[in-house]
């Protein structure tokens, strides 16, 4: 069976501008010993006192997971993880001779000395230890195998091979791997090329019997192995059970991607936005006949949901489905007329949201579709000495509506008042707000994106201006409009 | 030498949420042509008008590489292609029992018929004909390998072989490639579970000539080949010369980030944003006495350069070569303090900035920085019917201004201000604006980080409040401050 050693909370967290309270490490552990992770490499006992703290919290949590530390091959060093009460160490020795004499200054025997010392001091000091070679795949293999063997003498329980760089291929891997197996192995690797996760896969096929790994495959520069990947790839394509409880795959990667500020890649395997999103005709057309036709594996599998979107690859079997789902029944003759138009709005660079599909729909159905809200004016007042502050005048069904609210910021405050305001006609919530970064200048259009609630039915719309608050108010009141429709409407016609 | 196809216009845009302007098409499409790549697949000609335009622009732009299209085994698709003047058309046709049962309801020798047909005609349309199977990692490979070789009996140039669900692994790559290659042969490969590239490499290596690939791995779920990682991982780790202009791959990333809004993971291998950062003092360390310790590669090569950030990893040796940077020159005794406090921001989870590095050697240096800036109070008035406009009052080296501004939008104004304020004592710019995606609620803390320069003097600085206008501002002020500072003043103590 192979083991999982998770480094998010070490290695992930060197991910330069990233930087977790002890409590939100705490967290994570216990969420990576739920899931099935053996070993945690919790922190550098050294780096900091914050880090000392966090180590100690999760060291004493009584998790299922062995909680271990990274250390160099210095008696202070494990003096710290001890002394955090870790049950193992990750005692890192340079290998390489670039690393022992550019970076340390010393050679090939010092470092020998060092680590067979340090072994033996960290044995004494009651740890598991597993030794192991830093920059390994640029070392003299004779000189790390002895290092190893002789490690093992002394008393290391595992080794662990770093491909610190990320330099390794999977044919030298396979090369490298089986001639340094002197006890159980890790294989730990970086994705500066790109070959992180395939040089992990052929290392476990070589003789290496633990993975180290990060959630959402953070770390320094490319980051290392990402964990969700080398789960998945080993269930779905070399058909091995991993023991890891996959449906907590996603909630994980979440929580790590929020608590370390990361965000996603959208087209990240597994976990990223997109992985089981669809927009093009024909893979939507696919997979409504059967899923399996463009999709590597169940979305429910790792605790997702598949999501089709609209755009100018869309053919008409997915905006049909989407138009049935928001109620409107066009017939042939329609739908190829709102296909044709939804294209000519992803022409225009933008994305379509469900408010989009309804105003296009509307129109080419020839329904009528009297805003229920109707926006006279908005301000907004704000400054470091002013509580922000927005007002709104608007018609609601026909009637005059004036308010004001006070919020954490001006949008806060818009947003505010607008539900206040429609309160009237419906309970409405705002269920999720998403701007995109916005990078460049301070006149960059800036794209906003909300879901807005209304007794179960979920909505989303968009706004797009260079000011923040009007894309904001655009966005809520475009979405709002469209929920308040009578449900009892009729949304067909009976027309050719 | 292998060849490159990029399908970043077709694969790429076909990311859900994804849409280019033909002009920005023809953009990219230049700069594709412009770095080396061999063949651009500009799009489906048959999706919507916008796409014929844009097919239509690139293929008549007299570019270097080769136009194609993709289109189905369809004589009207074959047309449209032809139409829009490309020169060859990457023709696809599902191969495995699932596509060509479930997806289209035919059978076997239906689809051979198709195909045939498809090949004959569009020789006879004067097209270069690329003949690809779909889903041809789920196929009987003695059907396919029939189909290809009649294929380029009936007149086919090129043959594709599809893992359109990215379901291969290197093992089986090696195994069947061989199988197929009776024609020049490319492989096109999905990422849903982190093998593409890895895949890709394997291919070329057991036969094929050429890669399918997107700009930053662009494409549907998990997104096809990254561009930047076949060539790199070629170059660096398999010593082959690609003949493409590595110089240009970061600028040509960032390009279609841009334009397709679609941002670049952080930890993206080559051209992330961390990809060549460095935070960790032990990596940080090593850099300084020799690059190569914790580089892959130097990022000049890939039109990059190296950044330091300091953080709770940091150790003394990266703090102080900031600190140079920035004019102190603390004694060894204040170092070790500022390095304890850095770590003491960093332990709160949170980003270290210049700015604050250097609120932390005053401190610590015990120099006087008194702030050139006094923030007295600013306002900004926004809304539908209402000019955004900014007022602020402020001491500037002890003199109060008040002054007004409108803009794009409230915080546009504001900063307007702000320099123009400023303008009596020193003229800077603003380099980058930079907001955090917000998800979540509307009170969220707003994240804003600017890059600011004078007189080619550049810094960073942050703020963070859940009013996005107060974090600008913030974020502004802090830096104008540093950067308005004596640059006579002397920023090193005597005493020990």
């Amino acid at each position: 069976m192979f083991r999982f050693l998770d480094t998010t909370l070490r290695d992930g967290e060197q991910t330069p501008g990233v930087s977790l309270t002890p409590e939100q490490k705490l967290e994570i552990a216990t969420a990576l010993s739920d899931i099935g992770i053996d070993v945690i490499e919790a922190g550098t006992a050294v780096a900091s006192e914050g880090e000392k703290e966090a180590i100690r919290l999760i060291s004493d949590a009584g998790l299922a997971a062995e909680c271990c530390t990274y250390v160099r091959a210095r008696r202070d060093d494990i003096d710290s993880a001890a002394d955090c009460g870790v049950d193992s160490v990750h005692l890192v020795v340079p290998v390489s001779d670039l690393h022992i004499t550019k970076k340390l200054g010393k050679d090939r025997e010092a470092v020998y000395d060092m680590a067979m010392d340090a072994v033996s001091y960290a044995k004494e000091r009651g740890l598991i230890v597993e030794l192991s070679g830093e920059d390994a795949s640029r070392a003299d293999i004779d000189y790390l195998s002895n290092l190893f063997r002789d490690g093992v003498s002394a008393g290391a329980d595992r080794l662990c091979f770093c491909d610190t760089v990320g330099l390794l291929t999977p044919e030298r891997t396979a090369e490298i791997i089986p001639r340094v197996c002197h006890a159980p192995l890790s294989i730990h690797c970086h994705n500066d090329l790109g070959l992180a996760l395939a040089n992990t896969l052929t290392a476990l096929n070589s003789g290496a019997t633990c993975a180290h790994v990060t959630v959402n495959g953070l770390g320094e520069r490319a980051g290392n192995t990402p964990f969700e990947e080398v789960v998945m790839a080993l269930e779905r394509l070399y058909n091995y059970d991993t023991g890891i409880k996959k449906e907590k795959i996603y909630p994980l990667s979440t929580l790590v991607s929020r608590y370390t500020r990361v965000p996603l890649a959208t087209n990240k395997p597994i976990v990223g936005a997109m992985a089981f999103t669809h927009e093009s005709g024909i893979h939507a057309h696919g997979l409504m006949k059967d899923s399996s036709t463009y999709e590597p594996l169940s979305p429910e599998l790792v605790g997702r949901k598949r999501r089709i979107v609209l755009g100018k690859h869309s053919g008409s079997a997915s905006v049909k489905s989407a138009l049935n789902e928001l109620g409107y029944k066009p017939n042939d003759k329609q739908l190829n007329e709102i296909v044709r138009r939804i294209k000519e709005i992803g022409d225009r660079g933008v994305r379509v949201t469900d408010a989009d599909v309804m105003a296009v729909a509307d129109a080419v159905m020839l329904l009528e579709c009297r805003p229920v809200i109707e926006m006279k004016q908005f301000t907004i007042v704000s400054g470091n000495k002013i509580i922000p502050t927005a007002s709104v005048t608007m018609k609601v069904n026909g009637q005059e509506i004036t308010g004001a609210a006070t919020g954490a910021g001006p949008v806060d405050a818009a947003l505010r008042i607008l539900q206040e305001s429609v309160s009237v006609v419906g309970d409405i919530r705002l269920e999720e707000y998403h701007v995109d970064a916005i990078t460049g200048g301070t006149d960059a259009v800036v794209d906003v994106t909300v879901k807005l609630n209304r007794d179960g039915r979920v909505i989303t719309s968009r706004g797009a201006r260079s000011d923040i608050i009007e894309a904001s108010v655009e966005a809520v009141v475009s979405g709002m409009n469209r929920l308040l429709r009578s449900e009892n409407e009729n949304r067909s016609t009976d027309s050719d």
